[in-house]
């Protein structure tokens, strides 16, 4: 599989040049990669990125973990403490589209590799930076995890039950929506470049991220002056719109108006509340909401859970199983959509990953990624194409000769 | 604050014709109105999009969601079952750059406007739709909301407290994850443009997102043959990376590997757990996790947050509070980053909402927002726009003048 060219996407040609580790900024590469930019990851020599040390491990020493987020790119050990392997980093800039790194601030400069020594060298470069805090401010120095930013953030303290121990979410969000903003960045930063002929930095912060993901809940805040409390699967501003119990298993129904809110009513045989006046708008279910959930969850522990998802599917209620991860991937709908893709671990071992949610009906959604990379598993290519003039090229000599 | 024109931004030019509702359309909108492009909101007449129904309200019919979600973007009400008002919308697309839409699948056939008689019609014009399931697939019409798709795809079996009801994420992740991936599309369409002179159809399923944002939980899955299950607080392969409770509130620690926990250990006075082989490695601090979280909480509750969290901070341990949205807000680092940002509401009530997270060295980051409009408040002017020749121009418009 690793002979197969990555397929052609509509960021082909695009030449990233990846120092980062562990989560946002592999996941914004990876992006970038299956929309089909090329990406060389220059890892430290000895043991690379230090997620090829996670968990879970499908050999001694072959993570998943690492398998999951680089696959599609390439890789090339680097000591950017030696003069000789700088030069290499540096002949890759001058080639290069874009450099994304998510080092704590400051360690660029201490390679002698700042933005402002960057920018002038290599003019047409885009410079992004995922960090935790920020690249201003004056916590940016400030070392951070996920954990750390969906705390500082605001998004634990809406997520759990009520009167809960504190709760992450399940996934890496603070890391993630970091890489898709960082992606974002970079993608709009290539756009100006079309019309300036200039790189400009893009500089992503963890926490900012955080905050921009809060949907309704600062405005709650301020209209309300409380902050915004756990409300369990809970919907703040909808009723009904959490999950209930049927008789064997949980399901969720998100009743999102007064019309779905009829439609389940009657599809669950509850006709009985149609003259209740708690219940007749969106604002009184919402005040009425633990009687309306009584009501709704008495009825659904009398049958399982096929039973009413079947009803409220025919009655175009908006409602759906609670699946775990091996339900969640086996769905004919996932299969249909290519979101489960084929690819290898560095190791060699066969691993199923996460498709491609992007589809562009200009470009073929393959349905297997090369694997991730084995450390420095590139290095003789890649150094054979530095020696030759025209053998690696950047998007943007890609235009200039178009034109 | 309304007459102010947008700042210039990376996408300034780009001219976007919105039709979503609600989330995850008016996320993405939102996001490119953002980064400078003009967005011109169609919306229903008489009721407009449901979310200015939306509580929290600043007045009577004055919601502050929408107004979050909505700032910046112009306003002009169609019935786009009345053909005078389609041939208003057929201008503007003609005009357009991008159209953005959200509705159930098969919506935009019915009105007449199908990616494929769009496409004939405006070759260059980039086609984005976000749905709760794709437009391929045997449930690509099947309806969702946040909620749904949250269960269906995964993230709420991993989501919560172990043994507890299921909870969803306290923010609208399954709405917002589509909304960044769509960006993400959109510009790379736009890339892609500038090479091919053709638009191109973009296909965004909230579920799909889902899958998309598990991390390792699907190789997990794999490896063990078990579903991973919620977790608290805690990361599924570092230890210690969790809450914990001290004498007046909860923090977290993100000790993320054998270099950090050795610091955090000795910043909490606990060094007589460094001879102890259980917390010798990640991996064995994984296998004891229970025995090392209730060594570091039992230290921790001897005094209060603050003075935990200024020691670990001194050591350069990532940690943190645990803050609410009144919090978070209120961080100097995220007032120094500028992520918090004057707009006014519809009514003109002042509201503060979440800034721009993409920081670029080229463009300024304005410290306010234009409102969200009114229903149809751009209508006069958008109108003597289509009315004269050279008045509204696409990006695509703008290039071939640059040429």
């Amino acid at each position: 599989m690793s002979s197969e060219p990555q397929a052609a996407g509509p960021l082909s040609g695009l030449l990233v040049i990846d120092l980062t580790r562990v989560l946002a900024g592999p996941y914004a590469t990876m992006v970038l990669a299956d929309l089909g930019a090329r990406v060389i990851k220059v890892e430290a020599p000895g043991v690379g990125d230090d997620a090829r040390q996670f968990p879970p491990f499908l050999a001694a020493g072959d993570s998943g973990y690492f398998a999951s987020i680089n696959c599609g790119k390439e890789s090339i050990a680097l000591n950017l403490k030696a003069s000789a392997d700088l030069a290499i980093l540096e002949a890759l800039l001058a080639r290069a589209d874009v450099l994304v790194e998510n080092f704590r601030p400051g360690t660029m400069e201490k390679l002698g590799l700042s933005y402002e020594v960057l920018k002038e060298r290599f003019p047409r470069l885009i410079y992004a930076a995922a960090s935790g805090f920020g690249h201003t401010g004056p916590e940016s120095s400030r070392p951070a995890y996920d954990l750390v930013v969906q705390a500082m953030g605001g998004l634990m303290s809406m997520t759990g039950q009520p009167d809960n121990p504190p709760t992450r979410v399940g996934t890496s969000i603070g890391d993630i929506a970091a890489g898709m903003f960082t992606v974002i960045g970079i993608q709009a930063a290539l756009i100006d470049r079309q019309r300036t002929g200039l790189g400009q930095k893009v500089d992503v912060a963890m926490l900012d991220c955080q905050l921009a993901i809060l949907e309704s809940a600062i405005a709650r805040y301020q209209v309300t002056g409380q902050n915004p409390t756990p409300l369990g699967s809970r919907h703040p501003a909808i009723t009904p719109f959490q999950a209930f119990r049927c008789a064997d298993r949980a399901i969720v129904i998100a009743a999102g108006n007064d019309n779905l809110w009829a439609a389940c009513r009657d599809a669950l045989g509850l006709q009985s509340l149609s003259a209740d006046p708690r219940y007749a708008s969106v604002d009184s279910r919402n005040s009425n909401q633990p009687a309306l959930a009584e009501a709704i969850e008495t009825r659904l522990l009398t049958a399982p859970a096929d039973h009413w998802l079947a009803l409220l599917a025919a009655a175009g209620v908006p409602s759906g199983p609670i699946n775990g991860v091996a339900e969640a991937i086996a769905q004919p709908q996932v299969q249909a959509r290519n979101m489960l893709v084929e690819t290898e671990t560095p190791g060699g071992a066969p691993l199923k990953i996460a498709g491609n949610p992007v589809k562009l009906s200009g470009h073929a959604d393959p349905a297997s990624r090369r694997p991730a990379p084995r450390l420095d598993a590139d290095r003789a290519k890649i150094l054979a194409e530095l020696g030759s003039a025209d053998k690696m090229k950047s998007l943007a000599e890609l235009d200039t000769l178009a034109d």
